[in-house]
């Protein structure tokens, strides 16, 4: 290994890491301040948080197929598939066949879908924008490189 | 504003700044990962997210009360407390009335939750391994000093 130790070393204990220098940690408190601002802005589109995140990941990447929605809204698939179910009946989205794999079914934001979506979205922005203040431009930009690093350690998918 | 907008500017929208370029986006898929990551162990354990937060925190800050450990676990009041009345069936924690206020409940890890977090510690030690790898030095402290400073941006509780 890199820095020497043999592959079979006890990990540090998470006391000796500390809690505040655990990144796993900290990122879930920003997520979960993140997703707490929003939540009166959902509760009054009448979204939860799958269904908040297929509009937004639909209102870039449209008409995907349902596996690969599953894994950019980082929802399981049965969850998934409840919450489209929903979103269908209230009209905020489609599902369609694909031409190429009558087997597989992706999914199409309504008009009413991309309105609810933006609806949300300045609020979304506002606490984006809020958790970068007093953060420069290259300090950000290093950030943003090493989350992506981070993000293809660790994922599954290659998207 | 710093940048010289005025602050009602219209925000960027998300297909401007990219789904991938989207550090909430990114922070998510991250934690998806780790907590699947860690899910079969949990499920042998019998623990949830919130129980495997408890464990967590009270592991490296025993005796929080119960509002701190709401904080840390990230876990709302209602959700914590039916996951402790249950660690407290299963001889994980146990709950104590405050020496210095009586109507403040403090929560303590017992010897068997001690040793089910340390069942479960090598498991997250290994995704949080394998995160930062190839990730050197100066970079992963460049890193855990941003995020440090976006939880200071967004967060409600001083701690």
């Amino acid at each position: 290994m890199k820095d020497g130790r043999a592959p079979n070393t006890t990990p540090p204990r998470l006391g000796e890491i500390g809690l505040g220098n655990y990144e796993p940690y900290l990122m879930n408190r920003v997520m979960g301040r993140y997703n707490a601002s929003i939540r009166a802005e959902m509760a009054k589109l009448g979204l939860t948080t799958p269904k908040m995140r297929v509009l937004a990941v639909l209102s870039v990447m449209d008409g995907l197929l349902i596996s690969q929605l599953a894994v950019h809204a980082i929802t399981e698939q049965s969850t998934l598939s409840r919450a489209l179910d929903a979103m269908q009946a209230d009209g905020l989205v489609r599902r369609e066949a694909d031409p190429d794999d009558s087997r597989a079914t992706r999914v199409f934001l309504s008009n009413t879908g991309r309105a609810t979506f933006e609806v949300l979205w300045p609020h979304m922005a506002e606490t984006y924008g809020r958790m970068f203040r007093g953060i420069d431009e290259d300090e950000r930009h290093a950030f943003l490189a090493t989350l992506k690093k981070v993000h293809t350690n660790i994922r599954k998918h290659d998207f």
